[in-house]
């Protein structure tokens, strides 16, 4: 059976240009990159490191030497934000959302463990933030603002603009994770004035294990692991060149898809809104949506059943978050939204990527029909 | 020209076999591993990371759910002593060599700023540790004892057996750093009663960016970073699945060359201890020396020159430790074993491997010769 990837690995398929730059690495080009003061080889890795940090740094206008490579999205929000807690004296206030990615809200958790205070700047229906709340709770003891440039679940692409020149007149820092937004449309650091952004290799179709984060120059900032002196001394540990090698090849050959993907995306959400009813698409519509994202609810149906029944026609797709997905916790996203329990159960994501064709939507969106009716059919939810 | 690899990137050459087994995982099953409660691919990523993490537990006799991944050994010493340090209340003293890995001397460095009391038990010339003195330093509030199975510039094997029984009878943890051991020799973690093993993908030809930490059952440990359930709640991120599935088959087919290189090391041995005067080896000779490690420090001259002239002819090897060798600053262990300034910048590390034959060591072995004579020609150290 052919596979439909609409899930969040849609976006995690490394693209065959990316393996073919790595794979020298593994076998043949395998010096480790800190002997660059030893011997030749280890310059050749260290150039290759150098070479994808560049790229990555040019893409946000950023310098070479304000990037450190990571593990991926979850070590860097981790360094952004455990890293300035306590470097920066009497800073014990931050500022955050409760739709952020995972690893934000539970580093931030452990700080309030610890003693910091913590605002929740409320959302909108669509997921946006509420600017003058953020604004209002603005204090002199306040560290940080840390939102997500774009919801990983309902796609909702905040106006980091307005944030970051809150944030410049307030003199505080500006920590953005863009793990959903990299590549997929600008991002300029000093215009944004972001002070740390979070990216991540294997959303854009790059390896997995190949993060990175932009460290503004001048931040105060300390590492969270400890050994070696990597990294510009912030992130121990030899350095993953075959990854970063790959994350840098992804950057370069990045950047033509978001049109073509915006397309499919708003025929996916048309053709479910015309053809299935007492439905709700959970996100903004339109440009402020990530271009990649769908995600709907599907009333007086669980999202497990539908998704059980997509995997049997071999089309994959996510319920709610996929962190949260093990648990039958509400996604914390869904409920800052306003969506009730049952709404937030009967979700699902479709993620796109530049390998989805209009043909792969065509045979969800039939497919998805039937399943949505057999199950309202069945369904103990009413209707 | 040729390269001989004998610097410490000799073992980061990914087997040809690793890396076919890996290049499935990029391209084609890409799915996410937490995806596995929403559909069928998720579950062969999923399965792919069980089958790995099994290799790796019975090859040192642990249960699969006693190992998690990381990105590395510095992640994982980072792992085993931060997250140990906050749950066990009331102890605050740690027994450690000056010898060990970077990783576990600077985590400890920064548990003694945050009050804890630090035992550095000495080693002998060849670098063993007195266990007596280990014995002695033992108090009531002794949290663990961590040391490095071999050291991994001058190659000494520690007898962990009988650290370990110290450990038991005193009822501490023992947390042991194996990289330059795994599958080289046997370990099995409950005969040795180790508390936490450091595990790596990349000394052992598999890919870099994968670690693993053993914890024994029951031991209280904390995740050193914050965000999903992954990895038993312990260490959260999206799973490298390539690099896993990597490290699994590089521990699958490893285990049958220890006996082969160790006659090379030897062989290298003798031939410079025969051949060139003036020299000493570093660390013991026979059967507690690590199976591929040569250090020899030749008296009057530069480590740095003869690396470079050997670079020239193709040869790559390290001087002292690869972390050290950016600074003038003398490595720790060499200080330890009580090598003076001289003898420490004299040394070179010479990191053998399976693919490494008598060939590479007869023709480094005569450039060694030359290269050694001109430098002492024109050294300004004496002679």
């Amino acid at each position: 059976m052919r596979l439909v990837y609409l899930d969040n690995a849609a976006s995690t398929r490394v693209d065959e240009r990316v393996t073919e730059e790595m794979i020298p690495y593994f076998n043949d080009k395998y010096a480790v990159a800190t002997s660059v003061f030893s011997y030749r080889m280890g310059l050749e890795s260290k150039k290759a490191i150098d070479s994808a940090r560049k790229i990555i740094a040019e893409k946000i206008n950023a310098s070479s030497d304000e990037i450190i490579f990571t593990s991926g999205e979850t070590e860097s929000n981790n360094i952004a934000i455990l890293g300035t807690s306590g470097k920066n004296k009497g800073k014990s206030h931050i500022i955050t959302t409760k739709t952020e990615h995972l690893s934000v809200l539970k580093t931030i958790e452990k700080l309030k463990e610890g003693g910091f205070l913590v605002s929740y700047v409320p959302v909108d229906k669509e997921g946006f933030i509420d600017c003058n709340a953020l604004k209002k709770s603005i204090k002199k003891e306040t560290l940080m603002v840390a939102i997500c440039h774009a919801n990983e679940e309902i796609g909702t692409i905040q106006n980091i603009e307005k944030i970051g020149k809150i944030c410049r007149e307030k003199k505080i820092l500006f920590h953005v994770d863009a793990t959903q937004t990299f590549t997929k449309m600008p991002i300029d650091v000093e215009k944004l004035n972001i002070t740390t952004l979070t990216l991540s290799g294997h959303t854009i179709h790059g390896p997995k294990g190949a993060g990175a984060l932009f460290i503004k120059k001048g931040t105060k900032i300390d590492k969270i692991m400890h050994g070696g002196f990597n990294e510009y001394d912030l992130r121990p540990g030899t350095e993953n060149v075959p990854a970063i090698v790959g994350f840098g090849e992804a950057v370069r050959i990045s950047g033509k898809d978001c049109k073509k993907v915006s397309v499919l995306r708003d025929y996916l959400i048309e053709r479910i809104t015309n053809e299935i009813p007492d439905i709700k698409i959970n996100g903004p519509l339109g440009k402020d949506r990530l271009c990649n994202n769908v995600n709907i609810s599907f009333h007086h149906v669980e999202g497990e059943s539908i998704l059980l029944r997509l995997d049997m026609k071999g089309i994959c797709v996510s319920t709610g978050s996929a962190c949260f997905s093990r648990s039958l916790e509400m996604s914390p996203t869904m409920k800052a939204i306003g969506n009730n329990h049952e709404l937030s159960h009967g979700s699902i994501r479709f993620t796109l990527s530049k390998y989805t064709t209009k043909e792969e939507i065509d045979y969800t969106v039939e497919s998805l029909k039937k399943i949505i009716k057999e199950l309202r059919k069945i369904s103990p939810l009413g209707k």
